[in-house]
């Protein structure tokens, strides 16, 4: 049994939901030879999560957006932590509520998502950054 | 240090939480053998999810469903993804908030879920499906 | 490749969100001679969860515990298991929605966390508990 791991840098993106799958499975070319394991994918930031959901319509990750910021509020007077404006609790709650990782199967040498399943960034910030995710897989080379 | 994996379908049943704890540990005979590891169940969907809750009182399930059909509410017009129906698009954001798998320790060969855990299969649809689940144990045989 | 794991039980704390990134860290000293891996903390409760978030300003984490009470009110008259008072369902509501467990990569021989992140006990009972945690590694002793 092995561990591989390693960290990228995923571009700047726009607040929202954004798929992920490509640049996740690109960065571990390693794991095509694997038959039995598990992926984990972390996000080293509190303002940003992942989660896995729907792959296909746009329109599931623009309604992400939008019951997101309906079910945590921005200019809560009750907030006492908004020293970097109204986006800065909301986007620590968001990501609290969706997690700092997703971790998924690695099965006949490939990610086992669904049909129907992709990995989302969620950018909670107005003005998102680079972000910054590690990837880890441990495997074996035969199957069990 | 071994992998074991084991796909299973999960018998369609109706909206609400289920708990599956028993159907989880029978799928996995080998785990009884093992002393120390880890157990990661993953869901292959999109409008279902896992998560960890009391396994007694079924009214806790009930208020589970209660709780989450007014958190995530039907039937918001600035939904833009409805193609399946009112419960389509909540099905997805419950099944992001709740998550697509739990892990959980195996210590002393047995789950250690603490006495009131369980594992709940949460179904989001109206009209469930058999569900696809993968369960993945990575363990020692020896305790370190 | 090698699995470490031990349970320690945390000291009951208030209702709130609380930092333990320095006992996780105590409980595991065999992590500093580790070059690659994974560590899972998981709580054996539920009516108390983990999640990672902002390690710094102690506001983020009342404001925690405010935006939670209005996510998951007490009181509602729909609740059908409040046995235990008026925070109990909100509490095993809560547990669900944070998680029961976080799962940390390791790299260079220590947790990779990002700058802010730490790890939070989120104590949803009035009257706290001990709360039992299991944290679990599994690694490898040189960089792959």
């Amino acid at each position: 049994m092995k561990i591989f791991q390693q960290e990228i840098g995923l571009r700047e993106r726009r607040r929202g939901f954004h798929l992920i799958t490509t640049e996740v499975i690109n960065a571990l070319p390693q794991v095509v030879e694997i038959k039995t394991g598990m992926c984990q994918i972390f996000i080293q930031h509190t303002s940003a999560s992942l989660c896995i959901n729907e792959n296909a319509d746009p329109t599931v990750r623009q309604d992400f957006e939008m019951y997101f910021n309906k079910a945590v509020p921005e200019g809560d007077p009750d907030y006492l932590h908004d020293d970097e404006g109204p986006d800065d609790m909301p986007a620590h709650l968001k990501a609290a509520l969706l997690g700092s990782s997703v971790s998924i199967p690695i099965r006949n040498g490939r990610l086992a998502l669904g049909t129907w399943q992709g990995i989302y960034l969620c950018e909670h910030r107005n003005y998102g950054h680079r972000r910054s995710i590690i990837i880890t897989a441990w495997v074996n080379k035969s199957i069990q």
